[in-house]
This record gives structure tokens, sequence and C-alpha cells, in this order.
């Protein structure tokens, strides 16, 4: 049901998507890692995905890197990799101002999203995302409902298309820190199919059991459970679902649990002299510094060619290092935009984080051993449909941001 | 205690060991993710293994690609890479003779064991392996101890320098397709140290039950549970104790658990036509055609420099694959013998493995979500002693087969 007659395809950004025939759920479940789900599946906790998968289609794609969230949030709203939607992690350097600059204002955004061109054409749209930071760049020029878990009880009909979302959803707002913020997006999700079927919703989740709880593990498998629950009740409304993620999760530790960080920016420093090169970690938060902040992704930016050509040397040469590129070599690889980069991209291993100085990490706060992402070993990503799949050459590369189009382009229609 | 006085170190393969103060086992745990240890810490169930890293050392590092159990195993027991020691894998094609030769037989080795040289040099050395199919190899040139669990009670003194084995260890032959096959070679390894007090023991067990179980689920726990007790009576007996891996262990499943197999024979028939490409798989072991036999490692022989061309780039074009590399360049990366390689060496990603043709890899029976290795993403290895460790640069790349190094010339020697 849309709310116009049109039946016309849209197209946004290149890309051209089927408008629905019936409601569509896209849910981004943060650092979910395939193994979560083989491993809830073979527990026996998640009927209803057994279900899902031996009827509709599990397939792997790749994540964009780094594989952080926001990045991918955007793609898959946007359809499109960051070197086109611009948004390539929490924030860059802008060198000729000499000052760290947060990409978390849609002012960075470079391309519409799918969501609001759908809304603009008359599709009923509504998004859920777990935490607030990325509520504005996700519901950017979006006429419809958007809200974030963590400030559900903030959202207005003007700036949110809806209000008073506790009541609705019939939960208290939960901490910022917990799994219930996962499961108010959920049980929104499941409130506002039932409340306004809209034509196209986003759910997306936070990364906290990820963070803490490796695949098979009874607390991974707890909330599995959850979400098990509450798609099937989406998939009884009838509506298409599509289930990715942002990006994997590895353990980032030793054996013995011990956090395997390489302090680059320490390490840059020892080489070339102190503040030659500037480290940024994408994944920070600056207006927060987070205990931790440590991901498998940093970008150096270098004062001339001859020193990056030597930090490019003496960084490969560290273990635990897994590809240092040129701004040139990671914006092709990548596809990310070269003017939000720096000289250098260096990814770390599936066991090995990046910080910048001891000093500037208070490991302190993990109370479990680390668990993170950011780098091409957390890049894959699952694939998961409640319908056959139709109209796909094996040969593709798929992408969690081709989400939308398989779910409008290429998922069945319920019969 | 060594049987002759001499307290020279011994030369072996361009490496110097000291003689042992203390009795040496090292421990080669197959397919231990580092992540197994670290959930089996977490569920608290490996007191001894918490006590033992919490007064020795905990390291990560590489093992060999082929990131398979021979390689690897002859690699920690000469000290070198395949390049040197010559076992890439359980075969490879002899072009010449257009036959698939077996590397399971001594006349491949190209450089002697650690473990033969320190019985020469008068050193009580004991190896235990969990299937017979490595003891060959691991006993070439010993004179000492060395049996499998497997066939403990085919062990004589004539051929394994000992008899009556499962007397000694007081538990039955164990099935070789079984975790007690590995609880089989610690048991054996606490009766020798009582027994017989060697200076240098080798024990090496099998991945039956990390090819099933994840990181931190009750089974996996219940393996390292068991391991844990025996180490704890090694220790006990004053042993300095190295603990590391073959390789590790990845899931290799798209999220519903069903395999992820590119069947690289028939992709090449497909592209050059058929017959034209030979893929062998170094995991596979041809006297019995496993269930399975799938693993991230392949490598291809071909007619000529421009077929080689053309697959290179059909394979890296493969969504799943992670590397195509010439014979050269996989050589000199992964310090393989180059004329026990094909044209072209072909790595999967961490959820794939490759096959040869779908017709020739029975899957039914895998009862439970395929878990393999052979890639890079196995590359990952625990090191783990009981004691510290100096003299160590904090730069080195430590590989599974310095475990021997680290054991002899760093670990601090008993107060």
């Amino acid at each position: 049901m849309m709310s116009t007659p049109s039946t016309e395809a849209i197209e946004v950004n290149g890309r051209r998507y089927a408008r629905p025939a019936a409601p569509v759920v896209v849910v981004c479940v943060d650092g979910c890692e395939p193994d979560y789900i083989t491993q809830a599946i073979r527990a026996g906790v998640v009927p209803y995905l057994e279900r899902m998968l031996a009827q509709g289609s599990s397939l792997i794609g790749d994540c964009v890197v780094p594989s952080f969230t926001n990045p991918n949030n955007i793609s898959i709203v946007t359809g499109v990799p960051p070197a086109v939607h611009g948004i390539s992690g929490n924030f860059f350097y802008d060198v000729e101002n000499g000052r760290e600059v947060m990409m978390n204002d849609p002012s960075y955004l470079r391309a519409p999203t799918l969501l609001a061109a759908f809304a603009t054409a008359g599709a009923r749209v509504a998004v859920v995302t777990a935490k607030d930071k990325l509520r504005t760049l996700l519901g950017h020029g979006l006429k419809g409902i958007c809200f974030s878990a963590e400030k559900a009880d903030q959202a207005t009909l003007a700036d949110g298309g809806i209000e008073q979302v506790p009541a609705l959803v019939r939960k208290p707002v939960p901490s910022v820190y917990s799994a219930d913020l996962s499961e108010f997006v959920f049980a929104a999700g499941v409130k506002l199919m039932q409340a306004h079927r809209p034509d196209l919703m986003y759910l997306s989740t936070t990364d906290y059991v990820q963070h803490k709880c490796a695949p098979g593990t009874a607390e991974a498998n707890a909330f599995y459970a959850m979400m098990d629950g509450y798609l099937a009740q989406l998939d009884a409304m009838g509506a298409v679902i599509g289930l990715t993620a942002d990006h994997g999760m590895s353990p980032k530790t030793d054996a013995g649990g011990q956090p395997q960080v390489i302090y680059l920016q320490q390490q840059l420093d020892a080489a070339l002299g102190e503040g030659r090169a500037r480290v940024i970690l994408p994944i920070t938060d600056p207006y927060v510094v987070h205990h931790g902040a440590l991901g498998s992704f940093a970008t150096v930016y270098l004062p001339d060619a001859r020193t990056t050509a030597s930090a490019q040397a003496a960084i490969a040469a560290l273990p635990g290092i897994e590809a240092v590129l040129s701004r040139e070599d990671a914006a092709h690889r990548f596809e990310l935009p070269p003017d939000r980069i720096g000289d250098l991209v260096v990814v770390s291993d599936h066991l090995t984080v990046i910080g910048t100085r001891a000093a500037l990490h208070d490991l302190s706060g993990l109370t479990v051993p680390l668990r993170s992402h950011g780098g091409v070993s957390e890049q894959k990503i699952p694939l998961l449909f409640n319908r056959p799949l139709r109209a796909l050459p094996p040969t593709r590369r798929l992408r969690n941001f081709d989400v939308f189009d398989l779910a409008l382009n290429h998922a069945e229609p319920p019969r």
C-alpha cells in the first residue's frame, strides 16, 4: 500500500528501486558477524530465523571499510559507498584549518538517502536507530518517522514525525549502554508496523552485546533470541524482511584476553620525530573520550611525500598490521572520499587494534576481553531475506548497501 | 637433567637452542584459534591456564600458510618454514610424471628435526601425536619415544621407543574421530613425564573439537578444561611449558550455517576449458576421501604462462577469494618450496573454502556448520608459556615455529 498510486521506480544515487508491494523492513544488526546467527541457530534459540532462512535467502556480503557504524549505515540508506556519500568515519582532519572535523552533521552528506527519496515520492517511511548520534544523518531530508531509542521520549511530530514513543512501545527509555537499547528498536518497529504500516522501515541496532560477547555464548544467544521474536512478528504482519550488518566483530586480544594495541602515534613519533605525523582514529567520538576507542582502522596525515613513504614502510613492518595504503590506493580499494582520509590508511589484523598514545586510551573500562572492528577482517556481513531472491547473478559481489536493492528489486513478492 | 654432561647449545637448521635446565614440554593444540582460550578463561573453566598466563607469557604469532596441520607441525619441530623443510601440505602434483604425490613420507623432508638433533646430542626426547599419519614425519631420525594416540597399542620398543602404552596411560585406544584422541595425548604426556622425565617433549593434538565447536561454546570449553588439568600436572612436575597451535579456525559458512564453497576446478573448467587447469587441495588425504576436505588454500597447475595469467584474473574476480599469487610471489610471501606448489596459489577468505568439483566433496557428513582453516585468516596462533620470557625484541615477528626457541632460549629458568 503506497500513499500515492504511482508505480514508477524511484531512482536515487544512480540506482533504481521498485516501489514495495508489501512493507519492506531492513534491519541493520550492528556488529553482526555472521557466526552469531549460525551459533544461535545451532543452539536452537532462534526458531524464526531458522524458518526464515529455510524459506528465504542467506548470502554473505562485504561491508564498507572502515568497518565502522556510521559509514556503513549511511551506505545502506544511500545505496552507495563513502566515495559518493562522503561519510568515511566519525571525523577527519581538516589540514588547511588544522582541526579535527566531526562528520555527524548532515552537512557532510554528499548524497541523498533513498529513505528521503521514497518519502518524497509518497511512500510512508519510518526509521528507528538505537543511538541518537546516527539519527540526524539517517533522517536527513526525510518526511516521515525518525527517532532514536536513546532519546525516544524526546521525539516530536515536528522533529521526528511522531511523539509519545515510549507510550506506543510500552517500554521505558533504555540505557544507552545496554542490550535493551536494541530491543527497544525492534519493539518500536513492531508497534510502528501495527500502528502505521510504513511502506519502508529501517531499523538499526547497537553493538553493545557484540562488543562484549562471542558468537554462541549464552549472552549473545539471548540477544539473538530476543531479536528472533520481533522478526517473527514483523514477518507475520506480511513484511518483506532484509537483514544485514554494518560490520562484523572480532576478538582483539591475545589468548589471555589482553587487548593487542598498536599505539600508532607513539610509534610514528619514535620513528619520525614527535608530532610529525597525525594519527586519526575515525572510530573515536571526540565529544566523549570513550574507554577504548580502539578499532582496526586508522588514517595518518603527514607533512610531505618523503615522510609519507618512510612512515608507510615503518608502519608496514609492525607486527599486527595487515595493510598500509596510500590515500589513492585506499580511496580506490575501499571506495573512500580522498579528501576525507589521510595520506596513509592503516588496517590492523583480526586480533589487533590501533590506538594513538597509550595515555589517551583508558582501558580500565574494559571489563571483558576487547572485541572490536574497523578492518578488512570485519568486512563480511550477512544478507538475509525472508523471501527467495530472483535474477541475481552468482558472480555479483554483494555489499551490505545492496540490501534495499535486493529487498525491493530481487525478493519474490509474498504469495 | 641431561643424559650426557654436555652443556653446549645444539644447532639445527641454522638456529641454536640451549639445552634445557628443566624438562621442556611443547604443546601444539591443533586448530587453537586464540579465542578458544580467551573464552574458556572468561567462562572460568581453565584455572591453570589463567594462572599460567598471569605468571608466564602470552603472545600472538603467525603460523605457516597454508594453515594446515602437517606443514605447521613440521615447521614447529624443525624451527624453519616449508621453504626449508619441504612439507608444504599433504601432497603436491608431480608435473613431469603426471601424478599427485603424497608428502607424508619422511623422504620428502628436507631438514632434520630439532627433536632428532637433541636426541642425537644425548637428550631424552618424547613425542606423542594424536593421529598416526604425522608420526613418521615427527619421529624421523629420532632416537627416543614417538607414538600416536590413534595406534598407541601398536607402539613397540623398536619402532616407537616404548611399548604397552595403553597400560602406561591407563586408557583404552580412543576413536580417531573424538575429543578423547587429544585427551590421550595429554594423559600420555603426564605419564611419560612421571615415568621417564624427558628433557624435551612434544605433544600434538587433533582439531576434531575445533572443527565442530566455536570458541566459548560448552563443548569447546569442556575440551580446554580437560587440557587445563593435564597442563597443571605437567607444571607441577617442574616442566617449562610452551603452548602453540598449528593454525587457527574459522566458520566457513553463511549465517545460516551452509558451507561457502568455491568449486575451483569447475570454475576453471568453465573459464579455460575442461581439464586445462589442475586444482590441488593440499588439505586432502587422497587415501581417504574425507567428507569435506575443504580448506581455504588451493594450488593450481596450468599448461602455460598465458593460461596462468588468465586463470589468475578469473580466480581473483570470484567473490570469496582473498588472494591469488603466482608461484614466485607465494613462495616468497609464505616461505614455501616453489617446486611443491602450483603455478598459482589461491587463498579464500575467512568464511569461504575451496573445493575442486561439487561431485567430489561429500558434504553429507557435515552434521554441524563447517569450520575450517588453510588461509591467511587462520594464521594467528597463541604462543603461551608458563614462564616470563626475556631478551625478546618487541618488534620481532613471532612464528609458531619459534616455540622451541622461546621455550629453550628465552624462558626464565624455574626458581
